[in-house]
């Protein structure tokens, strides 16, 4: 069981197995964790995305949403409490024709245009379940056979790393559940037995452990052993160098009442709802599969080839 | 020929024809042009996406870029000369965790938190082409022969707005070529006939027209003209409320050798490249797709059904 709540980026080494395969998966965009995705990597994404797509439960509502979400929503969220160091906001220059133009020019003179900004109403989405609470929540109280939603987007996480499975921008998927403890919990379990599946069909080396999330600071290190402590928490590990630890490309997680209470997501008797969700790292997982089964997609095991129609 | 430079958004009224397809492709997040988008129109987007992709060139690169991009490179490509209204910056909160705790807990004490967001090194993309000329110029002088690329991106602009035909956040495919001034002259009017095509294919009603980049101030109006004198930029409108002026979905660019001498991007000979492209409107044309064919894609045409493979 990992108890680091933070990991922190190793020093940029030449020796990580990873980065040789930097030029098959991505073009560098001056930024780290920030890359221009090649087709053959992208290629696999799709792939990825069709296969999980596939295992699809039936009653599932799609929502795809966009990579900036509303700032008040994530505050509302607790984001701030738990990760502000992950936190991109957006920022724009405001004001009049003259105010705006004279700022922007500050850049041509050498001097700081930024100094100008002003924070605007959104955010980078750190996580593709967060818009899916509130759209719900408008709904009134939730069915007696729960929600099942399907979400997608680009999240942003402010973490710069030399690791090419540690982006700042990439791309989550997943299934989210509203309803009853019971319910979760089965959605839960479910989800862990066919999401291993799917990781074997992939030919993916794993495990399942129990985690927590990197909340922030030395608060945080309690809120992540009773995360811990409550299993909360599952990830799906995949070794991507050899012997050293797995990186996690997969989570299950319970999240209790937090968003029934946050949003007053309450079922029929006023109860609030529990939510669950089972998140797909899509980068990650395409990173797995170049890291497991090499650079050449032509040279991959037929089967894995076979399911993902490659 | 539309003059008008920066198109107002129209004040928010009960009238507009596409509010009543709200619900068919989106749910409120909360925020003007931020929109979660349901099944049945991501079916449609995926579904374009495809067909685009079914008329890509031989010979055509292609890569995905993420939401974010370098903000030393949007601001070496001109960006803050020309639509500086419209770039959204990502900012952050920096320092030590003590820091960090202070200024995200003024939230909770009622204070303005985002007082101590610093600005990132990373910008939201503004256009899809935008990180490919960099990544062309890294390799070298441009081959005889050019470069085609396919490229796709989330892209944002700062232009709120209750008309679902204006997002802040949408996505945007483009083909990009790189050559001399004949090629991607050919390249242009190859992708004028072939994306009028397609337009037919999809039963879309449409004019091409010259038009104008939205540069920003009364200097912009300068710019634009001269942008509409040389016939720089082509669009393809299609009428998304009965009679009113169409929407600009799709777009024929002519850069002459801006990106060229911007990245250093030359030919053997030293000179500098050119370079063009076609862009397509995705959120746009998926929107044009239900204004003009309906809210039930079942009802949509046979022929329009069929060129989507749905």
């Amino acid at each position: 069981m990992n108890m680091n709540v933070k990991i922190a980026p190793a020093a940029p080494t030449a020796t990580d197995p990873l980065d040789a395969l930097f030029d098959t998966m991505f073009r560098p965009m001056d930024a780290q964790g920030v890359y221009a995705r090649t087709g053959a990597y992208e290629s696999v994404v799709e792939a990825l995305v069709a296969l999980i797509t596939s295992k699809r439960e039936a009653d599932t509502e799609v929502f795809r949403f966009p990579p900036v979400m509303s700032r008040a929503h994530l505050e509302r969220h607790g984001y701030l409490k738990s990760f502000p160091n992950l936190l991109g906001c957006v920022s724009c220059l405001e004001g009049s024709e003259q105010e705006i133009l004279a700022q922007a020019g500050l850049h041509e003179k050498g001097g700081d245009w930024t100094s100008g900004l002003e924070t605007a109403d959104l955010v980078l989405t750190p996580a593709a379940c967060y818009p899916v609470y509130p759209i719900a929540a408008a709904r009134g109280p939730v069915p007696a056979a729960g929600y099942r939603f399907d979400v997608a987007c680009d999240c942003f996480r402010r973490e710069p790393s030399p690791h090419l499975d540690r982006l700042q921008s990439f791309r989550m998927r997943e299934y989210v559940t509203i309803g009853t403890p019971e319910q979760v919990a089965e959605f839960r379990e479910r989800w862990i037995v066919r999401a291993t599946a799917l990781a074997d069909e992939l030919g993916l080396p794993y495990t399942v452990e129990q985690a927590s999330d990197p909340f922030f600071g030395r608060l945080g290190q309690i809120k992540a052993f009773s995360q811990l402590e409550a299993a909360l928490k599952f990830e799906l590990l995949i070794p991507l160098r050899g012997e050293a630890a797995g990186t996690a490309c997969m989570s299950f997680n319970y999240h209790r009442e937090h968003f029934g209470t946050t949003w007053d997501l309450r079922h029929a008797d006023g109860e609030p709802a529990h939510t669950g969700c089972v998140a797909f790292g899509m980068d990650r997982l395409a990173v797995a599969m170049f890291a497991t089964h090499g650079a050449s997609v032509a040279d991959w095991p037929q089967g894995v080839r076979t399911a993902l129609s490659l």
